[in-house]
């Protein structure tokens, strides 16, 4: 969580989350939490998983300007057990009631999509696939979503379709053609970019890679049908198995890494997130 | 879609996700794609479910000021089958290629939390008890998450800390006990509220009972103990059962639904969203 | 002035003021005043009153980031007495200038809110009434009327369309009639929200309690016929008296709270202020 | 409301009352009225007055977006009777009950402006001074109140901190005295302003005039002292009576106009606002 | 100016400069300027140049919301001659005057730099390399900077921090040298985006070759010392002359494209612009 | 940099300016630099000026919140001589490289216009004519090169639309002639301002002196022309001299001078500024 930007969007999404959870004040706690009440609690994982995002709970409170104390007992990109203490608050009640589930919505959420992302990781480990995540983020929060990916061991994609050129089905549809698309890319994209191209058969494949695609994505192939396109591409680009990647279970994750691609990349590592069980419980 | 919030926080939240996504501007399609290209596509569902957010795709496209024609085919808490056809769109492939993927983001989510909300309604039908939502929605989302529940066939629990007194765990402990938390909030709370109290056993709910609640929320319980409190509680407060309710299947749902609680609150509705998988296909 | 939303509505309320007053740069200090001339200075009530807002004043020089020492001898709430020191402040003088009418404009009318509804709380004193407010709010400072309504001992009625349902003339003739709106609304809204009906005679008095409604509103009915309606209703449901309360002296106003009704809302307590005079002197 | 920044601030003032207003969205209106009811109704004068800011109404129902036709029957500045319809509107019930409260709490306040500044002006009818306004306005609101100032027929002092350069006392007191506060001011100001001074006595009268002071500001003078000030300033610089002017009945501010005095600034025309009391009528 | 992103910018840029003109309002043309007067007027070149941005005056009026008409009759990009009529505008004339300086400021500006772009590739024309830009841009303008320079002929380089890989001298100094610099880059970069590193001297060439560079930028080399480095590079990288090019005449940048380099980076051609003298004359 | 504006404007500016540049992260620097690496750098003159804006570096890295420490050895306004250290920065590698070329480019941009204002001031001085600059400033950075103007030693004219009344050309124009644009703004304008009037030829000058003009703008007239005009205004008229000054030399600024004039404005000073050569230099 140190990084500049990963921070001022977390700060951003805080602020947004707040305002739209507290609206007009936290008539709870203001009508049943006498003013002045201190209290301590624990942060409790209530599931296995890979801890993201604990330090964005500790911002929530900051953000409040309450007299809150904070302590972190795990990092993010650890794994934690079910019935393990992640953290421990103590202060102002009632900053720390407003803002506890802020908190946790995040805090559950990254920590999700970093348990889904370790498992994958898991999966194909021991081969040179890396596991990688897509443009398929919830709508304001890709920053945090891809910091999370990172967090369970993952690599980052594009960030958006600003800083990476990746000719899909659409594009070539639209432009004429493989050949057409990646020609007329070569010639009006920036100097400093690589070219990546989306194919679904051997015969796109080698189209792409006859038009001088720097990365090819082979995507929705059989698995035959990806070691014979890996094998055709024969290291002159780089290999992305893609479609559908979210529904395959451990041991065809591993198959398809066995295929000699990568990198790996699964949209619902992101769009599709079970949050991990956590939850904050104030001592007696 | 028509509802005035809502229209205004899918503009908020299209803005933000384009601004996220846009960065410095499309660099494939504006490499790939020959300017002045027409192109005309279908959304596809490629598995079964309950649409919500057609209209968003729509809206991305006008956002981005091109010259595109989008037409529905389906409503928002539609049924549809895969291979349905949702919706077409032709008309300028720039801004059809740039905007894709916000829009596809967007109804791939908000259909997820509809159909899974279906799902819920569909177990308890026949039942008196109504399936609700919770605060557990991701950040920034809130108005869209809850507008989904609804198109689902569920009904909204309230929209943030200012408009609901729910007097849970947290705040009983830092109150000192469900009896002074109660009678704080009824003194403090502006007359226009409800009073709602969580309760964890048979005991808290008569005490909730006598302190006054309006509502009570039964978290956690075994079914026998559910039934108890429904039973002992005998209509003269609202019953809310609660408690990771989403690990729950159809049939656990209906035997909780036939304890007679009014209302299932279902955190993972939004807390846990798999994504609707739903394509753009452009036409050869 | 402790309250997290509060202090939120306040600082976004003195920046935009700021923004407003300042321009591009406070001609006369910076053309008239040598730069680094520290002064001090007092606030000064120049009529009776009740206290509000004297931290925004501070908070204006803090958010102008001068070197400024503000301290406060009164607190919001309090009554003070012509002549009264209310606070000091020493330091740079170009900041206390730049800020000084900014703080000053916000104190004078929060003041002044506090101040009527003082009037109006002492002339009920003694009845079981309470006197509330209304959403006829200046646009953009609703938050911190809604606090000097209670800094002068007032309750606070609903903070805006979304956290209270309330029916009105206007809505009855939209929806068909009391029995008609109420019903719909027991259908459609929230669970833990009361409803809130207007009526004009006894007539529509028994319609509301009829179709079950937890509040309602007696709106410009005379002495006699309010009386009538209180006994009527015989604490069935919570009674509001309104319409042109702030037309009202002392006298009339004990009369309204001696029918019995429960609240008197005063919507001139915020839409017809009277700013209390408060004036900065600098020390020789 | 033609002129440009006018509109500019309008806007930006409406967005910012829906925001306060609407909330999470309109309960009551959702709750109770059918989707699709179609309404008329029309704004009626409650009191005498001078009318501003209809055009405010209209444009909140336009930022709603609905199906809404708005007419005004009178224009901004024009006097109008109790009684008298001042505009109708019809269309869509949930956009006109949305805004209803949004458009009416603005048209009220400077309406309230407008008037009273009418009665000022008329006051001093027929003598040469002219009403004009200060800089304590409403946070937030002063391009609208500062209109409101003009459609009652006064005019305008500067707008800002940022447009004009008046010297008042406790920037004499911070720079040393007035002599030497106009010499700084001469150096330093841009040369396309004139420097106004604010003078409590004759003897300070004397020394803003010998220090080339454009305009004399006659702060809380007696009408002799007023008198003597304006004839030994003889036409050398403009004159302006200032202090309590709000606390003045129209036969002493006409006593003040007719020592010769150019302008007469009043701080309560818009900050000791009494709202103009307007409705809006459904038709049955 | 067709492209969204520089649209959208364009439309941001213009609003932020008409709020920092109008502040309050244009006192000039209110003041002097009766209303309702119409005017027409032409945009004249004082001088000869590359066009760039008339589309922007016109966004000016649009966003002013005025009733005027703008037609252009040159295009981005074309060369002009002093004395020639650049497009026509008639309408409004507040409107017109309100917003002229506004337009007028970034036409002149961005007009400037596609001349001036225009004149290094005129001087380069006929052998292979191409001029580019670099992040010397003005703060907030860098979208439509950019875009002047491909208006006058020129190719873009990246357009911040996070759409290119560019190990500079700071880089290497910080990371302990090209090799480690390099190295760490290949495993913590996107596989989407090629690694440019800056080198001084033909030793700095050879090592970033060895280290896998896919660009090399050759600054503030003399021109043997650049000619031999394209020689040693031999195609194996892409070359970028770079280093106070802008001080450069036509025959020198003429002699630097002759060494064989890809590319010759300006920063002056953004960070040192001479606007283009253009102006608006109303007809009598 | 003290005053209250100029550092609210530089702190938008520098967020709006790191935004633009970080997008999504410095991919180089996270890429190439170790984590936790400390540098230490000096900013170094590349050619002789005057400094303006070495505190914007600094609060860029502020901003950034990273652990560095900036030590300025010059101040603003001050002359300094190619080779000569004007501050030093050691800490953080990340965020000194990541705010580098933020704080460069505003750095140059400022020092460049104060540079060319100090020539324009030393050519003039021992005349009493004072440089002064125009509304010809790049979008969003006014408040900026206006301060850096009065750095080099210049003073300010109107900061914008509302804060000045100069009656143009184009004015002129629309309204009919000079006498009549002079009457109208004479009783419409704010009893604050001074009217300027543009002048072209020696009768123009009387009409506006006829008129009763407070300041009077010389525009594009021959030496003579000038000279002839300040005799025939005699002291009436604060003159100005405008038009193009940006293309006149030392000698020929003088000799305007000598005419008698009282300000010499040159758009050029903000509209066609050579960024000063500054860069900074990590020690090794």
């Amino acid at each position: 969580m140190k990084d500049l930007w990963i921070l001022h969007e977390a700060l951003r999404i805080i602020d947004a989350a707040l305002t739209e959870d507290l609206g007009s004040g936290d008539l709870t706690t203001e009508a049943a939490v006498p003013p002045g009440t201190k209290v301590t609690g624990n942060y409790l994982a209530k599931e296995d998983g890979v801890l993201c995002g604990l330090k964005l709970c500790s911002l929530v409170f900051e953000r409040l300007g309450g007299d809150v104390v904070f302590t972190s007992h795990k990092e993010d990109g650890e794994s934690v057990k079910k019935g393990e203490i992640l953290a421990s608050v103590s202060g102002d009640a009632k900053t720390i009631l407003s803002g506890e589930r802020t908190g946790l919505n995040l805090l559950q959420h990254l920590s999700g999509i970093a348990s889904r992302t370790a498992l994958a990781v898991e999966a194909v480990s021991g081969t040179k696939a890396r596991i990688t995540d897509t443009r398929k983020t919830t709508p304001g929060l890709r920053a945090l979503e891809k910091y999370a990916v990172r967090a369970g061991g993952g690599v980052n994609h594009r960030f958006g379709l600003s800083d990476g050129i990746l000719i899909k089905d659409n594009h070539i549809a639209a432009a004429g053609g493989i050949r057409a698309a990646v020609a007329m890319a070569r010639k009006r994209a920036p100097h400093t970019l690589k070219i990546e191209v989306e194919t679904e058969n051997l015969e796109q494949v080698k189209e792409a890679l006859a038009a001088g695609a720097d990365i090819i994505m082979l995507d929705n192939m059989s698995l035959p049908a990806m070691a014979e396109a890996v094998s055709c591409i024969g290291g002159r680009a780089v290999t992305e198995a893609s479609g559908n990647m979210g529904d395959r279970d451990a041991r065809e994750l591993r198959r398809i890494a066995e295929t000699g691609v990568d990198l790996i990349s699964i949209g619902a590592l992101t769009h599709s997130v079970k949050a991990m069980d956590i939850s904050l419980r104030f001592l007696p």
